[in-house]
């Protein structure tokens, strides 16, 4: 285990759970025994009440502040994480036998379309494949089903370091997006999806609280084998209430979105979020030491992946990184090398330091 | 909202989410911002680092000391509460069309067996229903389907206040127990149960983690149509890490399995759980003015429910119980009432504080 001097700052880079936004933390400390005079912790709330009720209400309306969703889209405070989505969605959305479209764009659109498979046939409308993933497909090489159920991508390939930075035209195909690791990175015209699902552990929060914001004429009933808690429908019906929430992971979401509207919004966190990762492809690119084999036009401004040009050297590399307290670089088991997620919470210190750290490495090892 | 002075001692009698312990918290408080030294939050921490992973272990070991829990069974921590289990029990042990044993003796147990049925065949082996709800069914009126799928129990009624303090005898059947509302508040002979099935929210930590301890020949393949992150099987062989778990909650139970053993483990806890229900059932039987419905071998040392004789004062009682800092009494709206929540974080003082204030209000009101 890394031991840290507190004296340093650090700086942690992990794909998720990965940095909260340091405020967010102090307050959540502020409050942990009494949330504003009511007697007690947000964890000790009963979920029914008037209080958790006031702050789960607020935490929706802010969000919905936030990305601009339209009123006739339900935001849906779920459990689960996006692996489970991978099942639900495919549960609450349509019938067995259905047809659906899906882009697999990296690691974890592959693992959407393999627990999708057993519930709707699928159609890979757009595969990175061919180009070994270092690009998101253009419009030009989709083959839309006609018809589909929805259309399926993962906005954010968080192991392969690819996003999207368009969106694709799918006609009178509802649009889905795993949206898990740039939810909240950027604005979104939201009215362009049918479904949009996100687990929090990257910008929203704690692990397991789990956005879904879905388009009205979506909710329709669910298979009939689906848990009822799993339901979209019912929960909407509900307002989540239905079972249980995670109380305190809606409680930390909230204190994030009011963060982000104090930081002036989402268009102010895509351009920190654009400088952030662009000077740190800068360097990487800059240096032969250093390689990102991604295409210059889909990379993640979330998940910057690289490799050293001798591997030989990422152990060491990692180590040395941690030592410095720049911590969790190691990139995703599947792909290997090193991978720096830059979320919200990364201050462009981080970053700075980083690229530091970069060429010091570099010239050392030269 | 109520708005509590902070010099005043606030007893919070809250069903569940409830009361935590105050040293859980302090502690909690003390952590939030950075670990141990580890320069991170444990709502920051990547779930398959080795930080969380020693967390995540220390909690299951420690749990496993406490309640005693036998090699051959697994402790999982998953998500989505008791309700998703009423669903996903069934389609974890049984195939369609199989047959179970479910025993009613409450408001909980006829929501478990209203989800169940959507997956299997329930004969109910036992009901409270003649007795109106008043107790639990004695072994001689339950009717055991021989060869039945599992036999299933909720060990304490929340909304009806009642539980057992026996074990029915199932032969081979394995029997199955949602645990919910008294999981960890007395000794538990863990090799008579096939499962156990907790949601957090009561004595173990922030709603949403739920915890399953399953005998190992339980573990089967669920059917076809469960989605991977809510197989039993499937969580198992990756011990837990096929998705994000909910790794902040893990951390708070874990804390509060740490306080459980400095309070001397769980027949300590049960001395006292016991003493303050009894005490507190000693002033309703004592008073015309309060009834309490349940028979008395069967009551819950959990959630102490029960009437004012004059129903029409319900609401003046609670309302002068919120003021004094006696918050969250009012009875399940499916029994109404008052219901008193006496969970392991709720102090002797918390009930000698609600008996001074039942013999002041019925003083003043008789």
């Amino acid at each position: 285990m890394v031991c840290i001097s507190s004296s340093e700052p650090v700086f942690n880079f992990a794909a998720g759970p990965g940095m909260m936004p340091r405020d967010v933390l102090r307050q959540a400390r502020e409050e942990l025994l009494e949330w504003q005079r009511s007697g007690m912790s947000v964890m000790e709330m009963p979920f029914s009440g008037e209080v958790f009720q006031a702050i789960q209400q607020q935490a929706q309306q802010d969000l919905r502040e936030l990305l601009g969703v339209p009123a006739d889209y339900r935001i849906l405070f779920l459990q689960g994480g996006a692996s489970a989505q991978f099942a639900l969605l495919p549960m609450n959305l349509l019938p067995a036998g259905a047809t659906t479209d899906y882009a697999d764009t990296g690691h974890w659109s592959r693992k959407a379309i393999a627990e999708a498979s057993r519930y709707v046939r699928i159609n890979v409308a757009a595969s990175g494949a061919a180009r070994d993933y270092r690009q998101i497909p253009t419009q030009a090489d989709w083959q839309l089903t006609p018809g589909a159920g929805y259309c399926h991508i993962t906005s954010n390939e968080t192991a392969d370091g690819l996003a999207y930075h368009w969106l694709p035209e799918t006609g009178e195909v509802p649009l889905v997006a795993d949206m898990t690791s740039d939810f909240l990175s950027r604005p979104l015209a939201v009215e362009r999806f049918g479904v949009i699902y996100a687990g929090a552990q990257k910008n929203i929060g704690p692990a397991g609280l789990t956005i879904v914001i879905i388009r009205d004429d979506l909710l329709r009933p669910a298979r009939p084998e689906t848990p009822s808690a799993f339901s979209y429908r019912v929960q909407a019906e509900s307002n989540g209430r239905f079972n249980t929430p995670l109380t305190y992971a809606v409680y930390i979401a909230g204190l994030v979105f009011q963060w982000l509207k104090r930081q002036g919004g989402l268009s102010v966190m895509a351009e920190c979020n654009r400088r952030k990762s662009a000077k740190l492809y800068e360097a990487i690119d800059g240096s032969d030491f250093y390689l990102c084999r991604s295409c210059a036009l889909d990379r993640s401004r979330m998940n910057v992946c690289f490799h050293l040009a001798d591997d030989a050297l990422t152990g060491e590399f990692l180590r040395q990184a941690s030592e410095q307290g720049l911590l969790h670089l190691k990139g995703h088991p599947a792909v290997g090398g090193v991978r720096a997620s830059l979320y919200n919470a990364m201050p462009e210190a981080g970053v700075d330091a980083l690229i530091a750290f970069l060429h010091a490495f570099a010239a050392r090892h030269a």
